[in-house]
């Protein structure tokens, strides 16, 4: 078990729930949410948490996870078994980073029982449900021009394609920057051929799940929300049946 | 539940395991345990199993993954309820893609109920244990060269190094290969700055777990074997106390 086992002094968990259905929870993750006594996360991930007696829940706006990060560790540093909540994987552009950010130049919070515990991370999930286009060497690229300038974005997306990795673009698209993934998809066709297999996986075991495969010639970038964890193969995926798969072999399967 | 409910007819599921603890195990792989009639797989990851009364265990040694799928879909085409186990996550460097590799020009086996059921990946839990070093962009390198030349594989380090990703690198190194760990951390030492953070996780979440974080300088080919992952950050990784993580942003953080 990784979760802390003092219960005279506090704790912080930064937790991963997997994209959405509750049998994507691992054991580890449930048994720290039945001890805490703090859930801090996002309005939608805090959302998932059951109610229960002895349990407050802290949810909060996205774009604070600074503020959010803090008040864990104030939390936790009171004494209280605070579980930080990310969907996903936490160590996957979510909240992991943030609550290290807050550590700097505070030894106090340093000193105190910090532990990440995995989660399902959307773009395997996405994968699975695929089939297996990320059975070769592949990239995980954030697209949110938040935190780093779109030239990074691009150079990275050019490097990984022209490299032959699969990739899996999370936070592909969002209401205030509507253009991006259009211009990372010109990149794309800049470096890959028309018949390239793009996947657009939208909330990934969720009720409203949808996967679509389509050639790159093919995408648009409506295709694409923040729901949506993109999945481009590298030069080898192909559809066998009803699935998506990237040979193991660098070489063409000769089968 | 993604585990099939069908009580007459034949399926298969390739499930990943999580890295070693029963804790890291989704309940919806331990679901499709508990039904399955058929556990194939490699044989460290079948003894993880419980015998139990019903259940047949398929252990096989390592590379002969094409057989080992082929024998999995003949077993569920039969009726039987079969499961094949890998470590980690079914979908990263593991059995799902040799499975959709033996479908190739087998129409019947393709019509079968297939699923792929997510797991922990090694270098998601090994991330977790040193803090959040892939909290940015980041790449997943097979560095085995049984299924791609060496030259591929030095290559997409180097680009991956260039464009200021994160690494994960599974299957480090082995008996049969010393020497290609050490290449590449010589390609890496062309890149990337000395000082550059280097995680070696062993044998993540076993009893036998060693987390270690060295400088690019001080790191040797032996700190690594094939049951370790090893993580490399980008430019911008670093300590924080006892962590290591990679910050959010492309710019150094300003706290």
């Amino acid at each position: 078990m990784s979760v802390p086992e003092s219960d005279t002094s506090g704790w912080l968990c930064i937790v991963g729930l997997g994209p959405g259905s509750a049998d994507l929870v691992t054991p580890e993750v449930s048994a720290a949410l039945e001890c805490a006594t703090d859930v801090v996360g996002y309005i939608p991930y805090v959302a998932r948490i059951a109610p229960r007696e002895g349990l407050t829940l802290h949810a909060s706006d996205n774009r604070v996870e600074m503020d959010r990060a803090r008040a864990a560790l104030a939390m936790a540093a009171l004494g209280r078994k605070v579980v930080v909540v990310s969907s996903g994987d936490p160590g996957v552009f979510a909240m992991a980073a943030a609550v290290f950010e807050a550590l700097e130049g505070q030894p106090a919070w340093q000193a105190l029982d910090i532990r990440v515990l995995p989660g399902i991370t959307a773009m395997l999930a996405a994968a699975a449900k695929a089939g297996a286009p990320l059975g070769h060497d592949f990239c995980a690229i954030n697209l949110s021009d938040n935190l780093k300038p779109a030239s990074v974005i691009e150079a990275r997306v050019r490097a990984a394609a022209g490299a032959d990795f699969a990739m899996a673009f999370y936070n592909p698209r969002s209401a205030s920057r509507p253009d991006t993934f259009g211009r990372i998809l010109d990149v794309l066709r800049e470096v890959c051929e028309p018949e390239r297999l793009i996947i657009f996986a939208r909330a990934v075991s969720t009720p409203e799940e949808q996967i679509r495969t389509v050639a790159l010639i093919d995408a648009t970038p409506e295709m694409a929300d923040m729901r949506t964890v993109v999945i481009v193969g590298n030069a080898a995926t192909r559809r066998v049946g009803r699935f998506v798969y990237t040979p193991r072999s660098v070489l063409p399967a000769s089968l």
